[in-house]
């Protein structure tokens, strides 16, 4: 294998740059060429790529986004279009690829193989919810995010004694609300993997109050309900004036932290060396701070667990 | 005038804190002992306050919120709790007062002076929005947030492609959507003080779609309207697809930059100069880099107005 | 055990206050009381110490050094000082301590678990240097704080494309400069883990010299030699002109990242479980992920090892 | 005019990259092309320059140092330099110029003036000493960069009960050294401007100590001494143990603050008007919250005045 591709699908994640840049890097210590393809899927149909040498990843290992664009390409959907973009690689003398992003992603790498291509999937998502990896690129960049979205907020809520409901991102995983909960203190933290359970929510509240706690913050993931909709229903139980925060969008980027550029670039090194061993449909990710690689098709048959010892230790140290 | 009171009144804002250190330790400077009003107004009708000394201000330079608290007090409107106040602050032998706040503070300020008992106005708020100071405490550091935020939203809306609108804070003044929209480098900014637009704002979304831009962005006060309502009006017109984000409550709190902290402490110590002179009834305020004061009640009258070249200057720069 | 101390030892690490926030509402969860003992061993001799209650320990999880205080104290190692200080405690009714830091303070405890003072170590130090723990409360924050600054310098090397050597701490142990090579791109990392060898970063100069990199950033561990002389090594061989920054002391201050107050909050709350097991001379650490127990004296007997495979990775991706 | 170049130039500071984007968007708005001259007066000696249109410098507002670059050239003391690289400006038709930087910059600029081409200095400096404007480019962010820095020393000396002494920037201007003590709360600030006092200095340590306050931090402007000796001097003197950071080059880098960003805006915007209007040998500043401009040969013949005034409140306030 002399030449290789990369791309980022799917929702973009801090750290992804310097994904590419250790794909890009690793292949050159190994005198593999990488190309560089634009949009995701979309770009892997039409051919729109480029060469990458180690100057175009100089300088872009702590930018957010990702410097070769995502986006969806429900077009790949279709075997015609996998195929066409296949054939647009291998007339480049481009022989495996690395797939940079979320579950999505590794979906249409796994049809790629299917179709004999050589595909890796690396994991890159702030929502940590590939199964198969401890942490997935980005997770913990978009955790501080939220965690100092929360101390900012916080300094109001001490100054006027208020009550706060903040939203986070995670539809079906509750990494980012169990993680930021208990890194804030977070009086009550709202997770998919947990049963909702409004009286406790509401005791803690009436808790804090007893004993003249100037603040209270409750974490929401998406996944559960929104911001406002818990905000109505603890008012109308309760009478206290609550106020709420959607975190929204500035979860996704920021300069990755330390943790996320390492990942990213073990990652994505790593991911490097399965193809040019002649590996395909691997996943790479890191296990009891280790890079690994497992089939792609388990993210598809298992799911990612949070770590709910997090959940239970939360709620003791918030009484 | 041996002591004097200091409270917060509001919504808080970063700089409040350095504000109050400031106080207490030129007040200490010249022997004046200083007591913190605890919860505002509410805290001067029930003479809920500290005596404040070098030590109780030690390490609150850099935090965010304010650490007499701040509340809201309907009961202030009426004389009787007003006079009530004022007969707690002479029992304790406190001559006069600081209010640390936006204009709903400087009104119960002046209402005190009428009784005849001193005050002094500090401008805090993010807001920006007292006449007779070029800048408040607070609003260096709101917008600092602010285009933080806006950073981290554009890594992600350069790598999707996309157009994100972006509500900020300000009612009746643009400062912090004009401020930031100039300084995150957004495609339009729509503020309170300029007639709204709707033309222009599409122009320029075409605009840059011509010229590939990959991303746009809009900022909006919220004094205008919600970000969710102008979505929908450029996506009716358009059919572009828009992302929104609310930037909420993270805009009030956060550790004061440098320049609130140094604005912070020159006008906190410039209002303990003037109660000792024997002043009653100014608002301090910077003006040309100097600290001066004028009277309260000018808030009342004039109006703060937003620098608006550079409304003009962002328009020419986001061609 | 109903009343158990706390207190944190050595150099001041990240995460110290949110272990010591854990360690209170862990032990109150379960009826326990604590006591918050100052200045280290220092108080523990003289029995200077606090009942921390909830609300004590409240908005201190994001702040960075140690409420407690920490200092030196060599009389400590004079058993009749440490039998007073057991004294001490006993007569307060306090059956079991936790002590917070590296090494050095874990030498102490296991000096008291002779006595037969119950004692339970937590690691917090910034240079990751404990055997039995993946990673020590504070390591993640300084590694941020370490990779922001050289962010900060790239801009300047960059703009001026000059060579600079970074000078990060760590006199046994590697870690903060191997991972902050890594996330942040160094050319040359030194550790003193590794053989220094001055021909291989010579060459790694003139190769990005010959492929007109703009800047080259070399980290060398305190403990391999200063920054300055490292620099007159390589200018005597060279001629290049060399920068340097030495980071010192900002390394060891900031706000706990996410992943810093999760950690401590977790080894701070298991070490309280094992106290109340009736456990002795016992260090906590996370392992896989997982918070586990060891015997204290094996942090005497092994050493800490660097993840190498991260030396060779930076290599590879710094060609 | 029709075509104009811009370069950077002297030390490179937060904001220059604002600037050269302001000139380019505002000269375009005007219909006029704008060249980028790399590495300061050595591209312009030789010619080495680059057509910057509106993509150019997207996504450059929010990025430390300069795209363009910047170096010394001792050659362009020589007049036949100076005319060479004239000669190749007109070849390329370029009829003016704008130098951003500090006050070698200027002189350059003068010089180029003097031999018949226009020219128009931006003040962009970390060290704010530039006469006849109230801000540089870069001051706040570097000021808001010492501050941050010094915060996290504070952390630690708190936890230690320390003395810390901090070597920050400034060769003759003591600006820096000024805000940032006043803005971190310093117990002494040493600058150029001012007598040296080691009286004072130790009177204030002393007192501190007599009042148990937990830690101090002593400033110093690198142009009054290293901190080294100043540590020396006041060990010798009293016998504390003082520890010492020099922040050195993190002081130059960063993400330029929203202050710096609009300031970098209005200058760069309004030097091209400059230009346009005919005009040449102007300097651009900031007086009372406006642009305005004024004879470049002013910052050869008046001196930068830091405003003392913050030198006396900063020493009331650390009493």
């Amino acid at each position: 294998m002399k030449r290789i591709g990369v791309l980022t699908s799917g929702g973009d994640a801090p750290g992804m740059n310097a994904a590419i840049r250790a794909v890009v890097r690793k292949a050159n210590y190994h005198d593999v060429e990488v190309y560089g393809i634009y949009h995701g899927y979309e770009g892997f149909i039409q051919g729109k790529m480029e060469l990458l040498d180690l100057g175009s990843v100089g300088g872009i290992i702590q930018r957010g986004g990702t410097k070769l664009f995502s986006s969806r390409c429900p077009k790949f959907m279709e075997e015609k279009y996998r195929l066409q973009g296949i054939e647009k690689m291998k007339e480049a003398g481009i022989d495996g690829l690395i797939v940079i992003g979320g579950d999505g992603s590794y979906r249409g790498a796994y049809e790629l193989t299917k179709l004999g291509f050589k595909c890796i999937g690396v994991p890159a998502t702030i929502d940590n919810d590939i199964p198969g990896t401890d942490f997935t690129i980005g997770f913990d960049t978009a955790l501080n995010t939220v965690v100092n979205a929360i101390d900012k907020i916080r300094d109001t809520a001490t100054s006027h004694e208020n009550t706060f409901i903040i939203e986070v991102m995670g539809r079906d995983a509750g990494d980012l609300a169990l993680w930021s909960g208990l890194a804030a203190g977070a009086e009550s933290v709202i997770i998919p993997e947990e049963p909702f359970d409004l009286d406790d929510i509401i005791a803690r509240l009436k808790r804090g109050e007893a004993r003249k706690k100037k603040h209270s913050i409750i974490i929401v993931a998406e996944g559960v309900m929104p911001a406002s909709q818990l905000a109505d229903m603890i008012k109308e139980r309760t009478g206290i004036d609550i106020r709420i925060t959607v975190l929204g969008h500035i979860q996704r980027g920021g300069s990755p932290t330390a943790f996320d550029r390492v990942l990213a670039s073990r990652l994505g090194a790593y991911a490097v060396e399965l193809l040019l061993e002649g590996k395909t449909c691997r996943a790479v990710g890191i296990k009891n701070q280790e890079v690994y690689d497992y089939d792609l098709q388990e993210i598809f048959t298992t799911k990612h667990q949070a770590d709910i010892s997090l959940y239970t230790l939360s709620k003791e140290l918030s009484i």
